[in-house]
């Protein structure tokens, strides 16, 4: 079966994936205290004005603009001190022509008052006068009532992942709870039949299972929620059944490929086993990352990741990452949008082949004026080391034939 | 006593933290797989070669390379096929000279053999004999023995903040537990007379708390354990003792600021009231920021900040940020090293203070050629929504009185 797929370009392979899953998955409501870095569900709007008044920015007096045009140091605007505002207190009356009202930082400007003079631009001529030195602008030294956020504008818009900053303005708008999407559960099964786990000493011509670790972190680190299954050998009838339990337990299943043909055989022929529409591609035409395999089953996607550590990571970054970040939700914000959100110089030539997309490990500096340069890691694909010492990745786009040193990539930073 | 503090500078300011806070934090054993995004309190040693052998990276024939020399498709060197190698197992017996082994992808490279030739650079001539159509040279398709990591080597230094990859490091070299920082735990106090909690309603003159809920949010996107101690008003004895509380139960304690003069007043009284050495700065240089208070008592810090949102950000990522981030141990990789690692050329004139850091909410864009844009967001310091629009902050040294449309900045990205 395997013969009927041929390798897709990346972007034929992402919309046989979304052609196939739901569109839309459940979210869950979970305090704004657990909602870090998870994607809302839902536009979220503001039930109220913030804030709920007008309010004064600095301490000082609250007045009419109009009442201190031309005031100077020499000749300051002389008005009567009228009252008081308290905090947390609406004021007791409303500044008339000619007055001026004290005002702490947060108080609510009174009525009348369209501006507030610092402190440090007024002097006590008496008890009840203060001089003006420096005329306000109206609007000045206050923020307007619902100027942060004003009833029923959208405050967060659905997608949005949620940084430090947006739990304050969900707080501001009384917002303690939010509809985010559900966190995907992620089976990892290893499938290398020379693999042995990292507690164990390998026997000569066995190694330690490196990919299912990197996978467990790839997915932690995009939100999901990753769960090992353990190191299945070549054999297909209990690797069907350990494929068969993660896909019961999880939203998504990822065989982490061992390098022997035998492994790699089985692997793909257990995927290919699966209901429809089954396996949606096999083999990518991106280096490295080949020979990956995407599938949906019961409308969960599964992949069969390639065995070398740098295939297996520009794999997942490219085809399965995004579907555990949106959490089937759109995502929003500018680096989120961008999947190689910056440009570098890079370091040195690099040969492509025309028709397929490159992925090389780059570390990454900061030149003068704020060149980045990408400077490739030359490791072999096998190995973690290779990527362990990058900072990222660099993409050679499939219509060229390779880069020069100096030309212009895009990248993304691990 | 606050008049006796003046503003200092950022960098004397963070001196005057570190000569007054513990060198090093202990560190606890976590599993691998709780590892992710934590620092490395020790160095990490590999104890022993990975991989134990030298392996192939292809299906093919290990050979001497030495016989491949000169072959050709139409002059094939020809050579007997003198076993084969199985995986997880150690070849039977060692390749001799016009001998080639049957490998697979993963296997043990039989002694004998310096190289593997590509099976598909090899064609059958009989049962016993292969001609190969290629040359290699010595290496060729091989991972040496300790090539991804060597025995005694360090393969992850103190202080590395562990990614995805690293776990793969991790379980290659047979590491399943790490010894890492401890997560600081942040206690965070609100002080604003005039607050209350997302979950009620703001009587005239009321606002919600925001502060506290940015501070937890950030506190833990860089790695502590936030805990939130409410809004305490303007009474001494009850902020003192909620303040000691704090103290007993964390490693650092937040004041976030209320607006009003009496709660400012009241927080720093409270704070310069703490044990030796008590208050250590009262006033940065920077813009904004400045009414920041920088305290250390029973060795774990204390910081009062700012009540605007904008303020507190920016505090809170110079000064409050880098502390729990490393918790206690020096950060490694190129991004942990620099605050504000990328540059970006402003899209506006911006005026500043010389003498004085000014740090600006920006939103980021990227040019043609890679250029990366900074748009200032031009908003109160007072509102959450001029930090929610903004992708990152822009920094203007103390040495400059401003910067001009098209000038480069340092920026840091949310």
């Amino acid at each position: 079966m395997t013969e009927l797929f041929n390798a897709l370009a990346l972007d034929e392979a992402r919309a046989a994936l979304s052609r196939h899953l739901p569109e839309k998955r459940p979210g869950e409501r979970v305090s704004i205290l657990d909602s870090l870095g998870r994607c809302l569900a839902l536009d979220v709007k503001a039930a109220g004005d913030v804030p709920g008044f007008d309010r004064s920015t600095v301490d000082g007096f609250a007045v009419r603009a109009r009442d201190t045009y031309g005031a100077t140091e020499s000749m300051p605007s002389y008005v009567d001190v009228g009252g008081e505002v308290l905090m947390k207190q609406a004021p007791p009356g409303r500044v008339d022509v000619g007055q001026a009202w004290r005002i702490p930082t947060g108080g609510m400007l009174p009525p009348g008052a369209d501006a507030v003079v610092m402190v440090e631009y007024t002097e006590a001529l008496d008890k009840g006068t203060i001089g003006i030195t420096s005329p306000v602008a109206p609007g000045e030294n206050i923020v307007r009532r619902g100027e942060d956020a004003a009833l029923g504008q959208v405050a967060l818009p659905a997608g949005h992942r949620i940084r430090p900053h947006d739990l304050g303005m969900l707080s501001a708008i009384g917002v303690t709870e939010v509809e985010v999407g559900i966190r995907t559960m992620v089976g990892i099964i290893s499938t290398g039949d020379e693999l042995v786990g990292p507690d164990q000493n390998p026997a000569p011509g066995q190694v330690r299972d490196i990919n299912s670790y990197v996978l467990y972190g790839a997915v932690a680190a995009c939100g999901g929620e990753p769960r090992l299954y353990g190191i299945v050998g070549d054999n297909y009838e209990k690797l069907a059944r350990t494929l068969e339990q993660a896909l019961e337990e999880n939203g998504m299943v990822l065989l982490s490929g061992g390098s022997s043909v035998g492994t790699r055989d089985v692997a793909s022929r257990v995927i290919e086993s699966l209901g429809e529409p089954g396996v949606l591609f096999h083999g990518i035409s991106i280096k490295p990352g080949k020979p990956a395999i995407g599938a949906v089953v019961k409308k969960k996607p599964v992949f069969g990741l390639p065995g070398h550590p740098v295939s297996a990571t520009v794999v997942f970054d490219l085809l399965v990452a995004p579907l555990i970040r949106e959490g089937g939700y759109p995502e929003g914000g500018i680096k989120a949008k961008m999947e190689f959100p910056l440009l570098a110089k890079i370091t040195r030539n690099l040969r492509s082949a025309a028709g397929r997309e490159d992925f090389v490990p780059v570390k990454v500096s900061v030149g003068k004026e704020g060149t980045l340069f990408a400077d490739p890691v030359l490791g072999k694909s096998g190995l973690i080391s290779t990527v362990v010492k990058a900072d990222g990745i660099a993409r050679i786009p499939s219509g060229k034939e390779g880069v020069a040193t100096g030309e212009t990539v895009e990248i993304k930073l691990f």
